[in-house]
């Protein structure tokens, strides 16, 4: 009994970290690749390459997503998103692509950030959104879009959006990556804990300010 | 101005047919494209690839596509689908994503077919549509979609769908090529003339009946 | 005794199933990679991407095919492939090629088909073989091809082949995927389960005319 | 006399703009690609696919970069770096690489910024640097590095440096793109004319502090 | 009539060296891309990637290739090599794909070189070949292939043939990428010009023995 | 005990042999991944992807690589050159990027040589070096380079160093693969086992001097 329990350990870590190295977004060399449900136990939330299925055990449910029909949880910014990966939707696994539902309260805003690894294509369900983007010349694109409406963001650009109507928006959005990556500035910034001289001298902020904005997104009170 | 007229249309050759030569769905190796306004008389149907703009001079409107509102035109099996590609959503270009807009009547069928160069994310907006694609084992994954689900239909599979619900559907669906390529299986195989001897025995019909099935998908009478 | 088989078991399953997910057709990071002849005992049909030898361990006769000198099994409609991946042929893993050997009989056919990820290239070793394929406005180009003649079919675009001659045909044929996949249209068509309404209208037939298709084409009945 | 200044016209704008539609870094199918010098004059910052010439005019001094002995000029945080383009180092033209030579004062910083197109490997020349990068979890991973020694930052992250020695420190970086691509944080987000609402909600500053943050980094004012 | 000319020479010079720097073996984002006829005449050796036809314009001989019935010009070597790329066989534009027919005479070799681009598959079409490629760690994996069989040469990989047998031997090869590149050994080290003493100290020989293979090489003699 | 250790050796074989299959340079769909130090015990040369840690259990050190500050051993060539691949700096696994340090002795050589998966940028660091390499047209482009000036060496193409000045010379050099692999010509051609006729007539050299060549680069006796 002890070896079986030992050699599971090893498996499970070896699965669990193993997978993470195969992650890759090239041309997929088959159909598609339902991650096992045997490995569904040990799925965290690093673990966006998982072991396939036979492709004779796939069911149409591995190609179905019905989690989107109502928001996440918001945010103290009116923000509620629901990513999709192949964690939670197997049948995207190796195909190049992902998609969210996002929502905002009225004036709630989606602060300034970029996916490192992917284009996003954002259509507007309902609502009224301002929305837009940085370039690397610092010149910003930015426009109220409305529903039906669609506006791309380029890959790895900043991009921001806020609720400037009167009743709550929703959108559907794609990425052309299975794990686009999310970096939040204000977060990333001032609640990863870079060193504080040099956030001092970037923003031409002083001692105090800086350690005003560090509680505001300290990483144990903010998610 | 002979020379001024002659000059413009070896330009007009040049640019129409050349810049196809340069179609590919590779990273992006600058923020954003956006073709150039100035060549905008010349563009065609084959024109995916255009010259871009300066980067100076792209707007906001360049990357905001706002003609999805309503449907496109209907076919004889009661399907509208309208493509967005670069030629008519300018920010899209050379970003490796595109998306189209599907509505079907009551009872109509987006007919089995499939995308060369891409794979599909489908989101129904609203409607009950039932959805499916065939495996390379001949398998089928298929049932019917609500509100606010999703069905991926992988790279290059085929997949159909048809409206089983009691009010019209209305899909968004994106797909991770700026070209994605299409070949509807009917009238590829039927109205696009391929021997009737290797359409007879790869089918099992007779001459009569190949003859009535291209008659039936002529290009002179169908879209 | 019994954890030593329930590993293996469990190892086995994660060899057999977790493979598949790390398919691709990327540029190779080593030399090349052999497919580990002490796992050779799993090998499935599903299993294209296999753990590696140590290059160490890697043979000459890894790298060469001696298999394709006769032709395969024929169909009902006179044809016989051979495609050959990296199961069989354990030297082209990870090298994004493979190849195929068809050989038709007098009349035979390769019904309409399509590699949803490669382009192929098909040399007449022998035969006079009609040969085309179909583009996304629904034109074909076909033509017969002779001994010595290559045809290319882009990639993901519907081709089929008939043996015009007055001897058998055999063709050596490259693809730029080492795994490309297939669809052949009447079998994932009428073969599959497609909902028979829906065939029904796509293809303008009767209840009793697509019956009788699905009979011919009943994956029960035929491969 | 009209008629040819008309048409170099269009020609000049054709390939000013036109080959940047042609961005990419994918594999080279060349051997190199070095830009014409026939179209040198039209050179421009937003140029960075160019013509070739026949790489029978290709000479070694297009393979050679002699510019990066001295540093370029300081900004106001201490930071001087020269990235080389294809447009100044014509012999890297297609084929995905690009370089750096970062200068830092002596407690200079070089403001958190991202690539959106590449990986960096940073080596010290002279000096020492704290370095560090933010993860996709706000996690910081960061150190001073000395002379010799590398450190990388993940594509597409956020990452910082400051000069924490006692004298001027020199990098020479690399980047796995011809065109990696830039944001600055602090100019980006205070820089480019986000809403303010929008900033001063998602940084929970108010209207004043934000306009003092516009004003320092107001692009008419600063680089 | 002036300005007609030197219209025409600015557009010459553009498109015979323009469409260099658009060569990549990505994949492809359109069905095909034909090189425009109309731009046949400044065809060059190094001009790979062509402006396109307009697709309606595309023909069937576009596709199929008829000049590999017979073999190219012998060397001294005994090695005849017809390799063909876009711009004889303009079907395979894009497709990432190309081929190339060798003979060889009793006792011929096709001495060590390698293609910095591709991986290639070679099938006998007649004839005993000895056959072989260098690894990274110098070690040889080579044999005698007969009619029928296949090697396959890893990318990047230094490989060479020798006719073994007593007859003539024809080989079909496939390489994935429509423009491989090919080095030489023999004459790439000792006809290409590299510094001599460099050369003395790499291969271990004095000045007359690199003397008399220079001669050997001389590009001025041998092609 | 016995199970256990049978398992393990299962294990180990499978992590060895089996990661090497999973190698590409595709990008990344994760920020980053280090290979795992539970496994650190069975890493081998042959291992270039190793299983991924946790990413919250990577350290800064995994990013830093501080072991390039002497040089390797030298050859008889007066070569000393020390690559950094993912097994030695964890942190550039899966980024598609690597480095290199080369010292050359005076009058010191890099015989030529070719990588058959990345383009180098060589740095000189210290010291002056003739530096080239071959096109697909053997010509050659060479100069000799200086302390703080660059050298690019095209993708797969032939290349070549010397020292050739009065002191040692240190080089960086950045090379876009984590694994580009290496071909050294004269042992690669003469100590690797190729069949003696076929280098005899490729070099046109007697059966005595290819002797005299295989001995001074035999395996056995030179690395």
């Amino acid at each position: 009994m002890v070896e079986k329990s030992w050699v599971l350990i090893v498996l499970v870590v070896f699965i669990m970290h193993g997978d993470e190295s195969l992650a890759s977004d090239p041309d997929p060399i088959q159909d598609f690749c339902i991650p096992n449900p045997k490995f569904g136990a040990i799925k965290t939330a690093h673990l966006s390459i998982l072991p396939c299925k036979n492709s004779s055990e796939a069911t149409t449910d591995d190609f179905v997503f019905t989690g989107l029909k109502s928001s996440g949880n918001f945010t103290d910014t009116g923000l509620a998103t629901f990513p999709v990966n192949p964690t939670i939707f197997p049948g995207i696994n190796t195909l190049g692509i992902s998609f969210v539902r996002a929502d905002l309260k009225v004036g709630g805003i989606n602060p300034p950030h970029f996916h490192p690894r992917a284009t996003e294509i954002a259509y507007v369900v309902q609502g009224s959104v301002y929305s837009g983007f940085v370039d690397s010349n610092n010149r910003v694109f930015s426009r109220v879009i409305e529903q039906g409406e669609v506006m791309v963001f380029p890959k790895g650009l900043l991009h921001f959006q806020m609720n400037v109507g009167e009743k709550p928006a929703t959108m559907f959005a794609c990425l052309n990556s299975q794990n686009p990556g999310l970096q939040k500035i204000p977060s990333a910034i001032f609640g990863s804990g870079i060193n504080e001289e040099l956030l001092e001298k970037a923003f031409g902020l002083n001692h105090k300010q800086i350690g005003t904005m560090r509680r505001r997104f300290d990483p144990k009170t903010v998610n």
